[in-house]
């Protein structure tokens, strides 16, 4: 499983003001917390700075790097920003979070994804805005895989975001996102699929509960990324359970490992 | 979800001296609680009680009825024990535990659902064992279905067990139950689907997280009854969660409700 750990975002309370006040030791500290914890990359965001994204996200990128060794996720729908943070990141491996198959943002995003040779987060989104169906989201995956390949892309760097909505706004809104995942991944088990799991809960309580019903449902249909919060042991300790159950773990080899370790709470 | 509240089973050590000594107010109590807790059937259990099953079963029958209104599941693989306890049976709903594609036990059992308009447990296992494939399980599934119903049984009493076996003794063994439950479902919309969980973690550390990810993907399958402890109050909090996420709780109000009257873990 792919952990990109969310918690570097500006839109986030906890971490927002240490972004504002340029405070380099906290934003290393939570970077290498995540990343000890299992996360494959840092996702780092400034977006809720609009006068000042790009040079945010680029000190957030220098920041992390000068920390730890863990490949970012430069997150921001603005390719200046993003720009900016990738001409600062030295590692191999780096990831943009995100692009959709609106034009202007695709036409802007992809030459980067393509000329820096990143992973991509590709959101099941387009100038309609947020499909509502299953069929929908799917045409807009294979248009995005279509045209990211054609832009030398290779498919195994793009994880397809299906783009999940609260079940509380809608009782399908759960079926859309899984059956979207099990569609996309076996017309293209070459691609990744990777999503957020907290707006499956929104407005709902206990959270954490639906949110982890629904990371297991997204793994069985095959998702193999994860937008998270890697300090959450007890939502890690159901990736790891699943894997097992789902087969992805020889001899539940690392579900014993994590055991043994401390790091599964059940 | 209708749930089989599993705790007076003999082979339990936290209740079988209840049985053994015939203590009418212990099993009671644990009835009663299973009941409030969300049961819909109490499975009765006297098994290891080799030389007098069907008078312990039987007995079980009785007691249970005194203290509670809620329908039994008799759990036992012999008609004779089956039978003493149906004798005594005094409510409407009533389900036997279980009957298995073997002929002995096929046509020993499937008379007495008949009979006494029972609902019934159908284990995927026939005279050659317990199947490895999917494949294999859903044609014996189907020949249950097919002969029951032939005998007479509606198809909504049957309750189709896929038998889980350990993921320590088979990485696919996730993905075999699983599958076997969407592929029955699929072909029988009408058909039940029950099974019990704690089989999956066999042999595992931290059990209880891998039959809360098992739950959630046989949900997510088509499973609509599970044999379990319905004391576990973690385990009923994620089968409310998952029925919210899978769209079978209109505007999530089941789940609201519980968790209002605190009966909701995250």
């Amino acid at each position: 499983m792919i952990i990109i750990g969310e918690k570097l975002n500006s839109t986030l309370k906890a971490i927002r003001p240490a972004i504002e006040s340029y405070d380099a030791e906290a934003v290393a500290d939570l970077a290498k917390k995540q990343y000890e914890a299992g996360a494959t990359f840092i996702d780092i965001n400034a977006g809720v700075f609009v006068d000042d994204e790009p040079e945010r996200l680029a000190w957030l990128a220098k920041t992390v790097q000068e920390a730890i060794d863990a490949p970012l996720a430069i997150d921001s729908p603005d390719a200046n920003a993003i720009k900016k943070a990738l001409e600062v990141n030295k590692n191999s491996k780096v990831m943009i979070n995100s692009i959709t198959d609106e034009p202007k943002r695709f036409n802007e995003i992809a030459p980067l994804v393509a000329e820096y040779k990143t992973s991509i987060i590709a959101l099941c989104m387009d100038s309609t805005g947020m499909p509502e169906t299953v069929k929908d989201r799917v045409s807009i995956a294979e248009s995005l895989i279509e045209k990211l390949t054609k832009e030398g892309v290779s498919i195994s760097d793009i994880y397809i975001d299906p783009l999940v909505r609260p079940i509380s706004t809608g009782i399908h809104y759960g079926n859309v996102a899984i059956e979207t995942i099990r569609e996309v991944k076996t017309q293209f088990p070459d691609v990744h699929i990777a999503c957020g799991l907290s707006n499956i809960s929104f407005s709902l309580p206990a959270r954490k509960l639906i949110n982890q019903a629904f990371l297991v449902a997204a793994i069985g249909a095959g998702m193999d990324g994860a937008i998270i919060d890697p300090l959450d042991k007890k939502l890690m300790s159901m990736i790891y359970a699943s894997e097992a159950l789902f087969g992805k773990d020889d001899y539940c080899r690392t579900y014993l490992k994590k055991y043994r370790s401390g790091e599964i709470e059940a």
